[in-house]
């Protein structure tokens, strides 16, 4: 058991919105995760979907803007929201940029000095936040899936792919596709990592992917805005979606004219994204 | 023609959420709101509904956090979101309180200084906002409805009562619904309207309905959380009621055990406000 505790509940399409803090053995500090149980957990366990946010976002961005507690109580899953870095580790430059450090986790474990310690966010999504939303929580364990957006798209898929047995289903929002080869990433995972490029690989879903043994099943769902200001320069869906097409791993990639890197694009294409999950899973 | 500036603009749902700002005639001072026209907004004029923000909000607020967009949409309703104050006045006292001054203009045209020149939210809203999105904007005037939250939902109530010709269908969500009788209204009526309690009564939807001559056509939607943490002290939910009984107004007042004062709770009912909008106003 760990030192859940329960910050705040909010009544919410029939069910419950929750916020939550603990102290985290992997992260080696205190955590704060956000939980939207549909009024279907009330009998029993249910499936569960973990969204991971983007860049400077926390545990409460998704809960506040994605419109997914609607859809989640439609089809009875239950929806776990992690901040997106350790907070409060007082690391040198840990607070100096929006795109590295506080706020910016990218759902890796940290190799590098001083990250290694507390920048440990694949094991503690994996491990730790899996562990508590299916032993302690309500969640169903066989029948969990994860999607994010932007760097949480680029976790959702990585943690999918590293560990198809946790997740058996996959989806992003405008998805950081190849971080190996885009600004973001060279800077989070050069720091992060290292200068070792064959450690990053691990982390990259388009390097994970050309080196897939087999398709991830069901298939894998990415919505990718064109007018998003972040496309051209960090995104590279078309690596990923190449490296799919030749693994043979089934993918829908759909391109929406006019929509841009935010909520407002999110929030459109929540229902077919909570959809895609309850199929997948069952729910 | 006013100085209309297109601050952003994202694509959502079909439609387009776009901020705004301009030198307000009315305030005085540069004013900021957020339009949502929905894709039918492309094909003529459609009926427009204004949205009220409560204490502490802004024009980003509701837009953010209510999932109201989707329902636009579906109906083919703009949506208007105004500050919820003047910004930038620079008067004593104007950002020493949560619930007075800034982001608490409560919806109304102050006569006591310092207010009298800038706090004019009921004017700006009735006549200067209202011409913006029926002239400027592709709103139709002749379909035009009304709601809001807290603080906001008094400002409904108080616009549609006050001005049953221009809003067609008014609904609030947890509406200080007696403000000369509550510790926010007596402090924000006090310092904008002085101490003439007479005074107050143009601005108070339970004493506008106690005088009504005739109830406002089409009924009254609102809805209520019991486990509301401002409900005993601030809401008087009840003597809205009683003078809506009396007055023969039709009132459709639901009370939903569980649910407190925030967006979890109006997100929730969204869809039932859009509908009855929609049904008013002929969308």
């Amino acid at each position: 058991m760990s030192s859940l505790e329960l910050l705040s509940q909010h009544a919410c399409f029939g069910g419950q919105q929750r916020f939550y803090k603990h102290d985290s053995a992997q992260i080696g500090l205190p955590m704060r995760f956000s939980v939207y149980l549909p009024p279907q957990a009330g009998a029993g366990r249910v499936p569960v979907l973990f969204y991971l946010a983007g860049l400077t976002c926390t545990e409460e961005t998704f809960m506040i803007k994605a419109g997914a507690q609607r859809l989640a109580a439609r089809h009875g899953i239950m929806l776990v929201a992690p901040d997106t870095s350790p907070r409060g580790a007082n690391l040198p430059g840990e607070t100096d940029s929006w795109d590295f450090g506080a706020g910016a986790g990218f759902y890796l474990d940290a190799t590098e000095q001083p990250w290694a310690r507390h920048y440990r966010m694949h094991s503690y999504i994996v491990e730790e936040l899996f562990g508590i939303a299916t032993a302690e929580l309500p969640g169903d364990g066989a029948r969990a899936g994860v999607f994010g957006h932007s760097m949480g798209g680029h976790g959702a898929l990585v943690l999918a792919l590293r560990n198809p047995g946790k997740f058996r289903s996959v989806s992003a929002f405008a998805p950081i596709a190849h971080p190996s080869d885009c600004p973001w990433g060279h800077k989070a995972f050069g720091n992060y990592l290292g200068n070792d490029r064959e450690q990053w690989k691990q982390y990259d879903a388009t390097e994970l992917m050309r080196g897939a043994r087999q398709p991830f099943p069901g298939g894998i769902l990415v919505d990718q805005g064109l007018a998003d200001q972040f496309l051209d320069a960090q995104l590279r869906p078309e690596a990923f979606e190449d490296a799919c097409r030749q693994a043979g791993q089934p993918l829908e990639l759909r391109r929406h004219a006019g929509y841009d890197h935010g909520y407002y694009f999110i929030s459109t294409f929540m229902e077919d994204h909570l959809a895609f999950h309850a199929k997948a899973l069952g729910a």
